[in-house]
Order: C-alpha cells, then sequence, then structure tokens
C-alpha cells in the first residue's frame, strides 16, 4: 500500500517535495510519485498539488487526499474528482503567518500612499500628502478563515479599524465580524482598503466586479491575495481609469503566469506580484500533511477537511 | 504676558497653527505670532516648529521653549540659543504611531521584496523570490526613544526579530536592546534590515556611512526616517552600486525638499519619500505643547524636556 504524490509540478519541486515527504514518513509506508512507474490499485493515499484534472480518478483504492496546498478549489473543479473522499487542505502556521505578513505589507503600501509618494518620484516632485493614522482607516477583509482571520487580527493589532466578512458568523478579536448579503454590503461600502482572502468557488468567483468597485469609498485600494478567478479583470481596469479605485495589489491571475502581453503588467495603479503571498514551505507543509496522513492511518478525525459541497 | 508661535512656517501653516492653538489657550493666555506686531519683552513662552536661528535670543524675558515637532536639532544648532533655557519637544502618541505604521510599511515594503518585485513588473517578468517569514529576519533599530522604541515593539509585534540600539541601556519587550560601540558593531553585523530614528546630534551625524554599510549583511534594506543629516550619500550611492545594499527608503534629506536634480530621485535603489514619516497634527500637538505651558505657569515639573549638552 503507497503513497502518491501528484501535482501541477516540474521535475525540481517533484525531487524537493519527495525529500522533505520522506524525511517525515513513517515506518512501512512507501512513497510514488506520478511521473515514476508504480501501481494504481495500490495507492492508498494522494499528497497533492494541483493534481491534473481526471488523474484522481485512475486510483480505485484512494482513501484520502491531502492538499500540499492550502487552496483547493483547482481539484475540486476536477469533473472525474471521485465523490465522497475525504480531501484535507493544508493549513499551516507557517503559511499562515506568510500570508498575515503579506496582506500587511500591502495594506501599508496602500495606507501609506507609496505608490502615490512612487508617482510623484518618477517626476522628481516633492509633495506631501495628507495621512491619516490607520485608526482612522477602515480595512475590509472578504473571507475569514484561517489566512483571512489571521490577517485581520494582525491588521487589527498595527491599528487599523477592520471588518471582515465570512459566511456563517465568526468571531475575530479587534474585528467587526459581517457575513450574510448586508453584512457583505456595509463591508464594501466602508472599505477604505479591501483584501480579499476568499476560497474560489461557485458563489465567489467575479466577487471583485464593477459592483463592488462602485460602492466602494471613492479612491479605495484594493489587494487580491486569493484566486485569479475572483477578479474581473475588465472591471478592475475602468475603475482604475475612473479613479473609483485608486491601486491595486494583485498577487494571483486568471492566467499565471500573468502572460508577457497581459495590460496589468504595465499599469502604473497595479503591483503585480508573481503569486508570492504565502507557499507551502515542503519543510513544514510534508510534516503536517503526514500527521494527517498518520490520523487517516490510524481511523483519528482528520484536520482540515475541505466541504465539497460548499467547495471549500 | 504672552505666549509667541515662531517657526519656519508659511501663511497658511502659521494660520492653521493658531486656530488649534487658540482652541486649547487656557483664559488669561494671549498668543503672539512672530510675523505680526507685538512686544518682544512680553514673551515668556515660545511655541516653535524650526524657529529660524537667531530669533529666540531677541525675547529676553523667555522663560520656556515648547517645540511644536519631535525633532530639535535644528534649533539646538543656533548660536545665539539662549543658554539653560527649558526647552521641551514634542512628544505626541499620534505622531509616535504615525512612525511606528511608517517604519513597519518601510520594512515590510523591504521585507516583502516589493522593490524587486516592480522591477521584474516593469519588465512582464514573472519569477517568485524565495521569501523568508518575519521571524526569520532580524531588522535593527537605530534608537530606542520614543519613536524607535514604538517602531521596534511594533515590528517585534508583527514577528521580526528585532535590535536596538540606545546610549543608555533600555528594555523594550521583544527587542533585543544593545548599547555601547560594541551593541551598535553587533547590531550592524546581524540587521537585514536597519531602521535609523536616532536625534540628528554631533555624535550621530553621518552615522549611515560607508563603514554601516560595508558591515551590514550584504543585500540588507536601509530605511532612514530621522534625518538626512545621519545620512552620507554619497556612501549609499556606492552601497547601492555594489549591492552591499539592495534598497533604501528615505524619508529625509540634507536638503529639504530634495533639489530636483538630485540622484535620489531617479535612483532604481531608492525610495523617496517626502518628510512625511510623521508630522505633528496641530490639533493633538496644541494641545499637549499647551499642557507644558501650563505646567510651566504653575510652576509644577515640565515633560519631554531636551538635555541641551546630549543635544537631544
Ligand atoms: N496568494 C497565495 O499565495 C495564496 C496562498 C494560500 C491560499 N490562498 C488563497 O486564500 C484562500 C483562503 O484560504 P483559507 O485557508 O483562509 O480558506 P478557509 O480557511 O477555507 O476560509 C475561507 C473563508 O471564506 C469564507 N467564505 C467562503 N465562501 C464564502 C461565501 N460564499 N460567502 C462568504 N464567505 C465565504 C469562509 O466563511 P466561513 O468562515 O463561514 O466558512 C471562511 O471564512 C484560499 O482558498 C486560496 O485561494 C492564496
Ligand atoms: N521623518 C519624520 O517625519 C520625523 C518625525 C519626527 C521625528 N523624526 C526624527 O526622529 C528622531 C527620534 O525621535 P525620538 O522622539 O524617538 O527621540 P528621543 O525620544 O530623544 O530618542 C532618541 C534615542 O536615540 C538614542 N541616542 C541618542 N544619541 C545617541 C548616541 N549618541 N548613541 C546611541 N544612542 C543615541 C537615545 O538613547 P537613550 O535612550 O539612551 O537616551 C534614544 O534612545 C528625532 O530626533 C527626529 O530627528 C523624524
Amino acid at each position: 500500500m503507497s503513497i502518491l504524490l501528484i501535482g501541477s509540478l516540474d521535475a525540481e519541486e517533484y525531487a524537493e517535495w519527495r525529500q522533505h515527504i520522506l524525511a517525515h514518513l513513517p515506518a512501512g509506508e512507501e512513497l510514488v510519485l506520478a511521473g515514476e512507474p508504480h501501481d494504481p490499485a495500490a495507492v492508498e493515499v494522494a499528497l497533492v498539488a494541483n493534481p491534473p484534472h481526471g488523474t484522481l480518478a485512475r486510483y480505485p483504492r484512494l482513501g484520502f487526499v491531502q492538499s500540499l496546498w492550502a487552496g483547493v478549489d483547482r481539484m475540486l473543479s476536477d469533473p472525474e474528482l471521485p465523490r465522497k473522499l475525504p480531501i484535507a487542505r493544508l493549513v499551516d502556521p507557517a503559511l499562515t503567518q506568510a500570508m498575515m505578513e503579506c496582506a500587511l505589507a500591502g495594506v501599508l503600501f496602500l495606507h501609506r500612499q507609496l505608490p502615490a509618494y512612487a508617482r510623484q518620484q518618477a517626476g522628481a516632485e516633492w509633495r506631501q500628502l495628507s495621512q491619516p493614522l490607520a485608526s482612522q482607516r477602515r480595512v475590509g477583509v472578504l473571507g475569514l478563515g484561517e489566512l483571512g482571520s489571521a490577517a485581520a487580527r494582525g491588521l487589527s493589532t498595527v491599528g487599523f479599524k477592520v471588518s471582515g466578512w465570512s459566511r456563517s458568523s465568526r468571531e475575530v478579536a479587534g474585528v467587526s465580524c459581517l457575513s450574510g448579503a448586508e453584512g457583505f454590503d456595509r463591508l464594501v461600502s466602508e472599505a477604505e482598503i479591501l483584501v480579499n482572502l476568499l476560497p474560489l468557488t461557485p458563489q465567489t468567483a467575479n466577487v471583485l466586479d464593477a459592483k463592488l468597485f462602485a460602492r466602494l469609498p471613492r479612491g479605495a485600494g484594493v489587494v487580491n491575495l486569493a484566486r485569479g478567478g475572483h477578479l474581473v479583470e475588465e472591471d478592475l481596469l475602468a475603475a482604475l481609469e475612473s479613479g473609483q479605485v485608486s491601486h491595486a495589489v494583485l498577487d494571483v491571475f486568471r492566467q499565471e503566469p500573468l502572460p508577457a502581453s497581459h495590460a496589468f503588467w504595465q499599469h502604473p495603479r497595479i503591483t503585480v506580484l508573481p503569486h508570492v503571498a504565502a507557499y507551502s514551505e515542503p519543510s513544514t507543509a510534508s510534516r503536517i500533511a503526514l500527521e494527517n496522513v498518520a490520523r487517516f492511518r490510524s481511523g483519528q478525525p482528520l484536520t482540515a477537511l475541505v466541504d465539497p459541497g460548499r467547495g471549500y
């Protein structure tokens, strides 16, 4: 019986993950790699990093899928994904901390008007802009899960007024927690800086659209750290054009890598990051993933299980 | 007997300060402005914002000088400044918070490699750089006074390893506090990101020089939020040229406004901010300044007194 490692990875990435997984592999477990010869009927567990669609269906005895990545939206959109298969995503404190740091960096970048000062610098213009304190600024965080709640907490600790939005009602210290359509409208209409940390599901796709941008306070900043599919790209370009949105920090895109010809690259009011907000560190992620595998093997309750019905 | 408002201010700034000072002026006090007719012999208190050199010497009965700004280096370098005059600087929690936010913004900007990603963006280059966590990064803060200790605390709260340096030994929660020449060497040699929040004194002038840059870990970032006189400009340019320093965020300059022809404006590895890290808000600063004036009037101990011998 074996554990399969499968993903949209290049040879180097496969090698790195293999090395770290082997370092944590309990005695008696065997690791096989997608690109190497193995018996599909012997695979009971899959460690996955965006497995190509259709691949997991080839493993008749697969009993548990553990993602090495936090987001599982691409895997869940696989029409051949075996139903009723327990799927866990990665919840890694190191990844959560990285996301919190990236959200803080993006929000402080906008809060302290660094894009505006960079434009002034290009023209050798010395001009002081009025600068509110964080305590005079409201940041809205869409999604209060593992990553969103950590980002919201971090922002609140620095001094921002923070609102957060989730499906169920949540409690996060220092954060005004909202839910439902009304909560959404309220959060968006007050968010001088909006951070997206929702999972990509049929319900959240295209959430960053013209309607949302129109509802933001004029000149708001947008930070998308979740998925490219959340953003209607033309709507953002129009909102930047009109000044309704002043600047956007984007870490994720519909197509990644972002094509060289894409309008975002040269846009003066868009900061493009190449999907670097928070990535799984093979060293910590392998340990966490294999701890869940051990739970599966011993029949204990699994952690970080995905609900395919909700889509996250 | 009257209170003088005097500074390097334009008419609009004088009007704004006057309005806020009047709002907090106790009954019985009279406010006079430097540019308007008044009797110098009646002035007992001066509220100052960088008073031009030589001006304070014209007030024979001056008994107390309260700065409306945090930094008093330019006033202290006035050769005609009356000796033994008690001088207080501004300690304003709103200004302290603003500085903490600016220090965090500058450090996170460098920590998350936003300058490098901006360069990649200009070339439509999608490339992920390795990214340590804040907990794997040491930030050094020069100066652990009102502003430096707040910045150090904020950085530590976000997760950075923080060292701080002061003249006397200090204790700041979460911060490794150093002093003396040995402490300086240790802090500098470990600081992947260096934040300067020292006051400008004869001892601290030119502290950011070739010797310091050479001692930093290779590729370090520098954030100067204190005074332009701390930085040896040519030494920074050389350290950036060699790659010893990867990027500098500068808020203060030897000459302000920074002259349009200055090399810093167009330098790809320098972020120029027009002295905006933390400015005195007339609304809060006026109240705090007048509270100290009231202490002076009633003979109570004054707060935030400057020691002209130390120079800060
Ligand atoms: N850029 C990067 O490098 C990077 C790295 C990792 C992850 N990510 C992205 O970050 C996303 C969030 O990750 P996570 O671990 O925080 O996810 P999570 O723990 O599953 O949290 C999801 C949050 O979104 C809320 N939500 C989901 N659907 C909703 C809806 N229809 N309406 C309102 N709220 C809804 C959930 O509400 P409840 O609390 O009520 O369930 C929950 O608060 C990931 O899915 C991924 O796309 C990006
Ligand atoms: N960019 C802006 O917008 C802006 C705004 C406001 C202020 N500032 C600058 O920020 C500076 C710091 O302000 P602050 O209010 O924090 O000053 P502060 O409270 O007087 O603190 C000064 C700190 O520097 C240390 N120090 C002074 N001389 C030293 C020396 N020779 N060697 C080692 N340490 C030394 C002091 O050590 P001890 O603790 O032992 O005394 C103290 O920790 C101001 O002077 C000003 O230049 C800039």
